[in-house]
This record gives C-alpha cells, sequence and structure tokens, in this order.
C-alpha cells in the first residue's frame, strides 16, 4: 500500500477484516497483518503491533465488530452473552491506556441495544467507523489549537509517537507538528530515539521524513544538553491516561522530559483526546503502569546486549504531575496550567452520542 | 584470558607489546587487541576499543613508550623530534577527556629529560607503569572516600560505565560501589543502558555482575519514575573532565541525571582521580565536547534502526554545572557542594613527580 504523507493508515477495514500496519517493522518493511478473531487483536496490541492509546482504542472498536460475527456467527441470538470472554480478552491487552476501555465501552452500550435475533454486524461497524472518522476529525482540530499556542519559527522536541500511527490518522502531538509547520510555527524537531521500542527513531524521524517535516533523531540522554542550548521552545508529546486534574501517564521518559523542561525553561504540552481522559482517577498515583518484559532492554531485535541473566526494570509509562505541564490540548479546548479546576469544564462539556 | 572479579583488566603490558581489552565486543567475547604502534592505539582510542578517561589516559602514557621505540629504532638521536607526530596523533584521538593531555604531558616532560643517545623505553615504560598502579591506587582511596558518604543500606544509579574498565582497574564511581556493597552501604545498583554506545548494559552490568553486586537495567528514560518511588540515595558517576569552578564533563545523559537528582531531592557524587581536572578552565562552557557519528544512533550493531537519510545528533559527552553536584570524591579528598573556592585546595596541593 502507498505511504505518501496523507495516506499513513495504521488501522483499515476492508473486505470484511481489520488490516493492521505491523509497527514493529517499520521503517524498513510496510506489512499489514489481516485479522478475522477479537483474539486475534487482543494479542496484536499486547504485542504491539499497533501501539498508541488513540490507536488502540479504535483497534479495540473494530475488534467489538469482529467478536460480534463470531457470535452472532456461533451462539445466534445469544450473541451478546458471548460477548464477555474477547471483550475482557481487549480490555486486559494493554493496562495504561484508557481508550482502550473507553471504545470497548462506548460499543459494549450501543450492542446492548441491539436485538437479539439479527446480525449486530453492520450497526456495530458503522459506529467503529464513526469512532474511527471521529478521532482523525479531533487530531485536526487539536492541530490548530496546539499550533495557535506556539510563536513563529519555533524548535521543538517530542517524544514516542504520537503520530498518524499512534491514531486514527493526522496525529496527536505530530498533528500538531504537522499543522504548526504547515502555519511556519515551527521550523525544526528534534526526536527522542525513545528506548526501549525506539519508536521515536522507527516511527516518529519515518512520519516526519515522509512529511518533509526536518527531524533529528536524539538518545533521550542528549534532551537536557540539547535544551541547555536555549534553542528549544516547547516539549509537545501525546498522552496514554489523563486524570481530573491533569496528570498525565505517557510513554516511560515524558516525565524525565518535563523536568528537564522545567528547569529549562521550556513549555511543554500534551495533545489528547478527551477520550484519554480518565475522570474517575483524581490524580496519577492510581493509573495503572505495564512493566513489560526485562528482554526489551536486554535485547535488541533478538541479539542478546546485557550479559546473561542481568534483570531490567521496563515501565512502559510514566505520570508527569499536572503541576510540570503548560497546556494539555483536546478537541474540545485546551487547558492551560492543568488542575482539578481548570480541567473541569473539559468534563462538564462532554455527553455520550 | 581470566575475568574473575579482581582481574578486569582493561590494559595490559606483556611481552614488550600493548594489550588492550576489546570494549566494543563486551560481554559477549573478550578479546584482547595486541599493538605495537603509537599510531595504531590513537585509532583503538578514537574506535573506543578502550574508553573511559582514566583508562584512556593510561592507554595513551603506554603509547608513547611504543612511540619512543619506534622513534629511537628509526632516527637514533633525533628519536625526540619524531615524538611530535604520534603524539599529536595521540592527543587529538578524543577530545573531552582531559587524562589524555595529563597523561601525554607527564609522559612528555619525562622523556625530555631522557638523553638522546641510548634507547628510551626502559624509563618511559617504568614511568607508564608508575601512572597506571598510581590510577588503581587513586581507585582504591577514592573508593573509600566515597562510600564513607553513603548511608548504610543505599539503592544507587550509575551512568555508563566507570569501572575497572575505564580506569588501570577497580573504578571510580565503581570503585566507590564496590566499596559501598562491601561495607554495606549499598544494597542495590540500577545501571542505566547508557545510549547510544550501551556501556551500562554491556560493561556496567557485566562488571557488578562478576562481583556479585545486585545490579538492575534500566532505560534512560526511566531513572525519573525511579526516582519519584523516594527508592534511591545517590547518583554515582565519573567524569571526563572537571573544570576549576566544579562543572563535570562526563557521559551524555549525566547532566539529565543530574538535573533529575536535584528535583527529586537525590544526591549526586562524582568520582574522578584529580589527574580529570583541567585547571586552565574556568567553567565547563569550555570544555570541547565530541560529537560522534550520527550512525551510532540511527544504527544499531550495524542494523538500520531508522528511516535512511534521518539526521541524528549525537553529542558523546554534557557539562553538568557544579550547582547540581554535592559531592566530588578525588584520591586528594572529597569537595562537598563543589565551586571555584571548595575546589581550590585540591589544586594547591597537587605537585609533579
Amino acid at each position: 500500500m502507498s505511504n505518501s504523507p496523507a495516506e499513513i493508515k495504521p488501522i483499515i477495514w476492508q473486505d470484511d477484516q481489520l488490516h493492521l500496519l505491523d509497527q514493529r517493522q517499520l521503517p524498513q518493511q510496510h506489512v499489514y497483518i489481516d485479522y478475522q478473531q477479537a483474539e486475534d487483536v487482543a494479542k496484536a496490541i499486547t504485542d504491539m503491533v499497533v501501539r498508541g492509546a488513540p490507536a488502540i482504542g479504535i483497534t479495540a472498536a473494530y475488534a467489538v465488530v469482529l467478536a460480534a460475527r463470531s457470535a452472532w456467527q456461533q451462539h445466534n441470538t445469544h450473541w451478546q452473552q458471548a460477548m464477555t470472554a474477547p471483550l475482557t480478552l481487549l480490555l486486559n491487552s494493554r493496562p495504561t491506556a484508557v481508550n482502550l476501555h473507553w471504545a470497548i465501552e462506548k460499543m459494549t452500550v450501543l450492542f446492548k441495544q441491539l436485538p437479539d435475533n439479527s446480525s449486530p454486524e453492520s450497526a456495530l461497524l458503522d459506529y467503529a467507523k464513526t469512532l474511527h472518522e471521529e478521532d482523525i476529525a479531533a487530531n485536526k482540530v487539536m492541530g490548530k489549537l496546539g499550533a495557535d499556542l506556539i510563536d513563529n519559527n519555533s524548535i521543538v522536541i517530542t517524544h514516542c509517537n504520537a503520530g498518524a500511527l499512534a491514531t486514527g490518522g493526522f496525529g496527536t502531538a505530530l498533528g500538531v507538528i504537522r499543522q504548526g509547520f504547515a502555519d511556519g510555527k515551527i521550523n525544526h524537531v528534534y526526536a527522542d530515539e525513545t528506548r526501549p521500542w525506539l519508536q521515536g527513531a522507527r516511527l516518529t524521524a519515518w512520519e516526519l521524513q515522509q512529511d518533509n517535516i526536518p527531524v533529528t533523531l536524539q538518545a533521550e540522554g542528549a534532551a537536557a544538553s540539547l535544551m541547555a542550548t536555549g534553542k528549544v521552545d516547547w516539549v509537545i508529546v501525546g498522552a496514554d491516561r489523563i486524570t481530573a486534574n491533569g496528570d498525565v501517564a505517557n510513554k516511560i521518559g515524558t516525565y524525565m522530559l518535563a523536568i528537564l523542561a522545567k528547569y529549562h525553561g521550556v513549555k511543554v504540552m500534551v495533545v489528547a483526546p478527551t477520550s484519554t481522559i480518565d475522570w474517575s482517577l483524581d490524580t496519577g498515583k492510581h493509573i495503572p503502569i505495564e512493566q513489560r518484559p526485562a528482554s526489551e532492554v536486554t535485547q535488541f531485535n533478538g541479539q542478546t546486549i546485557a550479559p546473561e541473566g542481568v534483570p531490567a526494570i521496563n515501565p512502559a509509562f510514566d505520570i508527569s504531575p499536572a503541576t510540570l505541564i503548560d497546556a494539555i490540548v483536546t478537541e474540545r479546548g485546551v487547558v492551560l496550567s492543568p488542575s482539578i479546576n481548570s480541567m473541569r469544564p473539559l468534563h462538564e462539556s462532554s455527553f455520550s452520542p
């Protein structure tokens, strides 16, 4: 499939199947994997075929369609009861990104209203496609809102990949960067390579290169001395879960960047749709942090780096307190200096379709 | 050769040759490369066969012996003039570690006093061996001085490798950690993997494992959230150059750790022999920072990670201002809260042999 700028599509529904771009093989290989079973999609999420909080949510929505199709084929009028097992698998496929719960909840509200004596597939598919389209539309709104916060000719650091690949399309942090570059607000992007999974080196560098946006890679350890030069204006990142007070869970290393930014007077922008906000949690302390296998640190593409038997910690996310964040950009508006009070208006304007 | 705990020897003079443990191949392969020519040793330093500021200094001292042998063989009584070319190559082999200059200066002072009508090899070799032995002795003194600063049952983070491999033997930061572990001061070590060269994953993890000191690896990005748990007491690192005011050049990412430590109330100890102090520079701003090839970031063990053509910055070192450092430990004593004033006594007690 094409990979021209507007065409980075991590998630495609086509020919009654879900197609996921295998992000583990990017940028060297562009391979889509086809899915017909929700259980296989749950494994794909765990294994990071697809990653990025919004992208995981949309993928799960399509997986609910697959689960419903199987349930209807195998259990006929009892299809709704048969949904419990695959949906539990999906909910547990990764723990930190709340968009997964959000999307499955949305799909569940709908399927419980559907009749038990006809195929649910078409109604659920329409809704999954709507969630997908709404995510892309939200990214474009956030792109404009975020870019408006940035002065002309700015230089930014981003971390991990919060781009088209991490969302329905266009991206959250990279959506702001795309819009900011188009508007002359952003001149240059430094991308942290983002160990251990190297999403920055593999995915963000590739996305920005596709769009001819000037990007330079750096190891995480180089971010501090880059900031010390005074050249960096903003850190712009996505989020996997935001709590009611504006604390932000994002890719491991984000908290490091936020502290470094505070020390150097660099501003921090978090870009995420409201589906990323978990209003049930009052602070980030309560967000479950996924611990991934030590082998992701001690090995690289099957090559052993560290000596045999050395343990490693591998938390996939960290929590940046709201006090380190200058702006949270959502499709419903921007929250400056996030706090329990400044965040609340985003919640009050929320409603379910 | 053996690699038992007390036997980690990065630099060996034996059978009239210099043998360097090829640190690029550790921990998987333990291979010594033999050198007879100073020019080849200069290339070995550039290519990081040997690395670590004190180890580079000692290696250069032995290389001066090789240079003098060749000069005597080829130029007889004009051997001293023939030293200029190989010594210039050695001085330029890496720019940041001042120990290289220090060792070559020491050797130069000696060889200029030697007669021009007899072989200089034996006198120079004796002095290179003395510098080597003094470095190990200094490390053992620093080990005790540093360990004395640490409370019982502490947990520490170290960065890069400032161990036996980076020195004549025993190590600077890892010397303190070895002594601290022996004394019950240190219970556990977290080693940053240290991108892009992975000295932490490959060298520090291996050294500590050899000594049965509990070590856990982490990506640099995970250091901040580890500190946020409140478990970490000290950051302990080496140095490549220290200026008269106590600013410290060390492996890229050290400045990041120092800022994170300040934010979390974790203490920072820098362990380095006085040969690492450059009294000619008043602040760290004047230290030349080596920029290494982008390919060290965009590739991994020859495997390409990033998309073709994406640039990368790859500064090998950064500067931590003295204000972020709690203690500089040298073989002549400890400087708490380093500054131009508190550093001065180290200088005044200095003398050349």
